[in-house]
């Protein structure tokens, strides 16, 4: 057997065709289908979205209709799928806490053993719904407060911000939350999409691949640097310190500074200047100035020290901060957006499926490494 | 950027160094840390092996006595984990039972946060410990029985089977299953373990990773083809058909045969060798011949038409089921196994981390594939 050796973290390394997703890292370029985000933030919404990326075109009138409707009768959620997430300590993370009842959503799931490309698209549809609606509920369970009903009359956005607040949600808030959902739909190989495509690559089912793509996304270098870039600003805030000396003591003391940089983009990450964009708008609309201004001098600062551009996640922190959202929910609403993506990837990986199995050098002790006794050791 | 195209589903690519599992597929050799795979099966015990799993050597007496003693203290689970275990459906999968309770497990275990070597140590502990009791309590719930209480006393595979049975297993039943747990702990970078590595990678938990990995094992291409296997020979006993011509009828009929053939391994699979061995001295002791006799016949005939070779899966089911153990509990087995392996990677992965974050070729529509108004579409 040939092999050959893969940059760390498979760094460079093509793992899939894929007729997804498109970036050129050195224009800045991200593409869903062919489509520019940049047109996609502009005219599109969610739904679209979702749609484009899971069917290879954008919707007719009518079936983009018909997609709504399907997203919105999915907007239910198993009685005992509300009483684990009732049950859970609120001392866990909201990310643990959507890793485990998405997991348990499939024992509710009425196509749980159909792994066709239309039994996952079901599927897909309702985890979508459900994700979004998990998200919402947990919140308002750990502080005590009702669950808020599903209504099939909202967007996908506007229906989260509903069971998130329990008040209509304002023109500008939906709007944004829906461009930050485009924003993050899909992102190619990532770490969590490439985990959700390993796992269905077993022909194992889309519960699996999602749960351990929220597994992934979980993590700091993953779905948590936007949690991270907020909690900078918090600690900014308390210390009353000036942004830019506090990130210079940071970056004394070794400290990675998270939002910037990005392993494929080596321009702007374009869905950053959307954000950049909303982050000032709110700024703006709501006077709560600080969270938008604070952003912009690090960025500047950053800028021209380190030659590192803001990424995704550093203005999606004082955007969804100026939305009332709070900072342990980031991540969960990547995934409300990301399951997408996810969705997409894994039916794209199940239409060719090949098990995904690489290879590793080895570097441990040399064989034969012979047993011996206990005595003898 | 440069970027390399690998094989379809990494085949043949390095995506890590790692100093666990040697494999020469060429010459059917298998070793953890350098020890061959025959001089375990027939020297060691699980216990043993997840020690030189996690730590590179053999332990001395004192350590074993040690991490034995560890490992037996561990098994505890959190009464409100019992109680999810016990409101999930029976309808489900008990692979879809131990994904959802691993997952939950997280929010009572007291090292959560601690993302270190040694903490991902006593969490790792704490996961052998948990699957083994997870998948015996689930079993006996099931079927309406009483839960047995864990016995320190025992042996991880000892106390398996007496908590699964309720009744003190025989010394070849626990000879059988401790070697089974040896065999399957660890198997380089197969789908699970490598979708636990691109979890744990993002710099998420252990319990993230081990999820996703019990995701991974669920499919049919990877832990569920010994369930298949003994299907296949149950299929057998009920339509009274000749076993060769039965499965001659299968292959006619382009159907896959399960439980030969390995990706890695171009010779046999050294783990068949002791699981042949292992179901043929059940089927003398039990005097239920057939399925030794049948897997025997079968694999002749693969090997002699298709010059296919018995891998892991094959004699596994035909073992399993003579230790009396039910058809779609030998993938949670091979967890109860795995974790070992499993949690070796994620501390090996996060000793000296990179994101594992590849690249897909972009077959897509072209770019610029402009967006158009819903009513031009």
């Amino acid at each position: 057997m040939t092999t050959a050796t893969a940059g760390k973290g498979l760094e460079g390394i093509v793992a899939a065709n894929s007729g997804i997703c498109w970036i050129d890292g050195d224009a800045g370029v991200l593409a869903y289908r062919g489509m520019d985000i940049h047109e996609l933030a502009e005219h599109s919404t969610f739904e679209e979205t979702t749609y484009l990326l899971w069917n290879g075109k954008l919707p007719t009138a009518p079936q983009l209709e018909e997609f709504k409707k399907h997203l919105a009768a999915a907007r239910r959620i198993d009685v005992r799928v509300i009483d684990l997430l009732r049950s859970l300590p609120t001392t866990g993370t909201p990310m643990e806490v959507l890793r485990t009842a998405v997991s348990a959503l499939s024992f509710y799931d009425s196509d749980e053993y159909d792994n066709t490309h239309e039994g996952n698209v079901r599927k897909g549809n309702r985890l979508t719904s459900q994700i979004a609606m998990i998200v919402a509920i947990y919140d308002r369970l750990r502080k005590g407060k009702n669950i808020i009903e599903a209504d099939p009359s909202l967007s996908h956005a506007a229906n989260f911000l509903w069971m998130l607040n329990g008040e209509r949600p304002s023109e500008t808030a939906t709007k944004t939350l829906d461009i930050a959902l485009i924003l993050h739909a899909d992102h190619e190989l990532n770490a969590s999409t490439f985990a959700a495509r390993v796992i269905a690559a077993t022909l194992s089912d889309i519960h699996s691949a999602i749960t351990g793509a929220i597994g992934a996304l979980k993590g700091p270098l993953h779905g948590g640097a936007n949690e991270a870039v907020m909690r900078l600003l918090y600690d900014i805030d308390k210390t009353g310190k000036e942004p830019v000396e506090y990130v210079k003591d940071l970056i004394a003391k070794k400290q990675k500074i998270m939002g910037f940089g990005h392993r494929v983009y080596k321009t702007e990450d374009p869905r950053a200047t959307h954000l950049r964009r909303m982050s000032e708008q709110l700024s703006r609309d709501s006077g709560q100035h600080k969270w938008y201004d604070w952003s912009r001098a690090i960025e500047l600062y950053i800028n021209s020290e380190k030659k590192l551009n803001a990424n995704v996640d550093f203005y999606s922190a004082s955007t969804y901060t100026m939305l009332g959202i709070d900072v342990d929910l980031f991540t969960p609403i990547f995934a409300v957006s990301r399951i997408a993506g996810w969705t997409a990837h894994v039916i794209e990986q199940l239409d060719d499926n090949r098990l995904i199995r690489p290879r590793a050098e080895y570097i441990g002790p040399g064989y034969p490494n012979h047993w011996v006794p206990v005595e003898n050791r």
